[in-house]
């Protein structure tokens, strides 16, 4: 009874959801600003974990139509494995790190809930403080509202659900906004949101991949690791991966063809550093900073990108063989921040 | 008698000063190189401190008409307070930290005076070695003349006088350029100069802030804190801060009404490290790197800026709420760099 | 008879060598993507150390004739002194650290070769375990095709040989591709590719310099120093350098005149930090990011470029007098990064 009050009230707050021209802009379309005050219920929306176009990199979503898409994903502590033998209990959008790629159209409104199970996924396991349950919360980088409100901190247990409409085109970050926001992203509450332009991306590309760029900053306690946010208040990491994991794609690198245009959706999480993405073997022929094709550069042979920036990016591989690519701030190469596309 | 003296041959100077056309610029209107030679004075021009359209930032000074305009303001060291509890002994331009914010236009020339007032301040507090009267300088960014003459070092007491034209629309800084310079820069001595297109900067926002973000690099003696060019080397500040206070705009929030167009003047006057320049809950319309209309990016997430770089930044505030501007090079929030536009 | 069968096989490679046009490009011509095999031979081309359009910094070669254009720079172990008392054993392109500066055209193609004489110059000094003869390659950034292939190593004693077309205008890195590479980069192995426009860049520069940035990472052990990569993994240099040496360009200036239009070709060749490059005294005119006369910003005060990224800055000397360039990254001119200008 309560649930079905609750979409009610979803649905009534987004028939009122303004919707307001922007002179001006650098973007000529009519945008929407702000949304219906967020709702919080107390208690989990515990059939679904997860729903809407969704994937993990490398994988992209596929778009899904509409004007409305319902999105969803939940709050989980687990461990997680960020190297051979090193793991951590992560806090994970999604029950994993980075979270799942998020993929949607300038225009269309997201309808989110999120449910924050860090109690129930703790009963599992060993209690450690690290994974004793906490509020959490989602900021998206996509979204224009206030924060104040829809990006507040829930209870264990409890759901946020709001909504919010992609006013620009853009490869986004969105993160835990909980204090200590540091320390939430160094435990893994880092994701990616790509806005295709309503019309769609200009061009064709031959093979899509989402890659997350991120820093762990990690100590040993015991036999796991625990992030350690003194060590990322230095801003010098343990581990730098693309989607979560050190050199998983020099393990098993992504497959391509030679001659193939290769489109990358890249996102910087940071959550401090830099990276300056290059792929070894070819050259960036068009970069749209922060996913924005107004945004072009082009014939790069890196792409340097601060912490919470991302760009989608294109090549072609030129002929059949190994292209690694690599955060060229070389440290982190070292660190984990490489992998490799093998073309056929 | 002597100023008597000094102004005639300033407005001599002026007169004299060159103005050349500039093919092959990416400026299409004539510049002006160089300017007549500095002149340093060995008295201070006692009865003015301070003058100009200036103002302290996040205010934005008013434009003045006119072909020249006259500026002044003065280097003193005082002890000044960057945190609850953290006071040090500064180096001053205009008696603040970051120094005033200037506003001019693209043509206006700028007769520029500044009094070396180490000693006079000393005069006032405890002898500390780091109060002891010094020589300092000016460097601006803004400015096209040759560094050896108009930002030598005058010695404590001493008056430099020199003028300059603004060729270029844009943010930039100021910083003092006596060796060593790092040093200088983390003892306060940096600002922002605003240097508007001719015709004024396209569109028009409903409200203006200036931010200059810069770094503190303080270690402990005694009971107060003194700047370490040794900990500025390994470019781990102990603060970052929006124009000089950590956290000072979310104790004191910037006002500001849903709906509106904000404009931000920001500079990264570092000394050492980039910022990821983002505000919570909205997202960047329009970005002018280094306050320079044509290069314009649009719908950032977050804006990337070196040290000593600067940006116009245009964003509406999309509801009623609490907007968190950081930089998201988030150890550099967690050090300071927070502040918060309340919107009504 | 080996040698005429090595450039019969180079010149039939030559001629398969594929030429595609590249639809949906950022640069409309036809591009041309890979190359055949390279050769490795195990023996040296003794006769010749180096040959092609190459010169050191801040030199700019002339640029060649012809749609291919014969280039060869050997590796060797060398003592190279980066600062005054400061001197460790590099492991050099073409006798110095950074290596040439190759200078083509879009649509050249290179023939290049390469011998690893690490062996033939330990002979001549006191063994050193950074001395040993080992493995090296060579990674071109300008070029697109098959790392795996061409950017092989080699052992001491062999060539290689390769052929690889520029498609794309730019300022680009070249480095040793050879793990671990951080290590082989801070040992001094990396270099500047100008390619031009197939129609040159355009306007006109009154004088051209080629400058390189990069950082070194020493310890002292004995009388010399020694790169230690542990020290580069925490991206804390010793010393950052234009050209490869501490100051080189303020004990011996650069000479320009007033009113000249400047054009320096810079490359970050890090192997870690960005670089916030300025010129004391005037504002840079245009910047091609990259090197790419697409990627224009104007009005620059400092140009901001990650590790492996390059840039053609154009600016003014507004009058005569001294004008310095610096890293505005404060700390690395203090560390090194600070060269003049000096306008008669």
């Amino acid at each position: 009874m309560k649930h079905i009050l609750f979409y009610a009230h979803m649905a009534l707050l987004f028939l009122l959801s303004a919707c307001s021209g922007n002179k001006n802009s650098g973007e000529p379309s009519s945008q929407s600003y702000g949304s219906p005050k967020a709702i919080v219920s107390s208690q989990p929306d515990s059939a679904i974990h997860s729903k809407g176009p969704l994937a993990f990199g490398p994988d992209v979503p596929q778009l899904r139509d509409g004007d409305t898409i319902d999105v969803k994903f939940d709050v989980t502590h687990e461990l997680f494995q960020v190297a051979r033998a090193v793991s951590f209990v992560a806090w994970m959008y999604g029950g994993s790190v980075p979270g799942p790629v998020l993929h949607v159209k300038v225009g269309q409104t997201i309808r989110f809930s999120m449910t924050d199970r860090s109690n129930d996924t703790m009963k599992n396991m060993t209690l450690q403080m690290n994974m004793m349950p906490m509020p959490h919360s989602i900021d998206f980088h996509a979204a224009m509202v206030n924060p104040e409100d829809k990006y507040r901190s829930i209870n264990p247990g409890e759901t946020i659900q709001f909504i919010w409409t992609a006013n620009y085109p853009g490869v986004f970050m969105y993160h835990c906004g909980t204090p200590m926001v540091l320390m939430h992203m160094i435990y893994g509450m880092v994701g990616m949101v790509i806005v295709e332009p309503k019309e769609g991306y200009p061009g064709k590309a031959d093979r899509e991949f989402a890659i997350v760029q991120n820093e762990f900053y990690l100590k040993k306690q015991g036999d796991v690791y625990i992030p350690d946010t003194s060590i990322a208040r230095l801003k010098q990491p343990s581990f730098v991966t693309f989607n979560g994991k050190v050199g998983q794609y020099v393990i098993n690198p992504l497959k391509v063809k030679a001659g193939e245009r290769i489109r990358l959706y890249l996102l910087n999480a940071g959550p401090n550093n830099a990276t300056s993405f290059h792929v070894i073997g070819t050259i960036l022929d068009k970069v749209w900073l922060d996913g924005n094709p107004k945004n072009e550069l082009v014939g790069l042979q890196s792409v340097f990108l601060g912490p919470a920036s991302g760009a989608v990016i294109e090549f072609v591989i030129p002929e059949k063989g190994r292209y690694t690519f690599v955060d060229h701030s070389f440290a982190d190469a070292d660190m984990g921040a490489m992998g490799t596309l093998v073309a056929e």
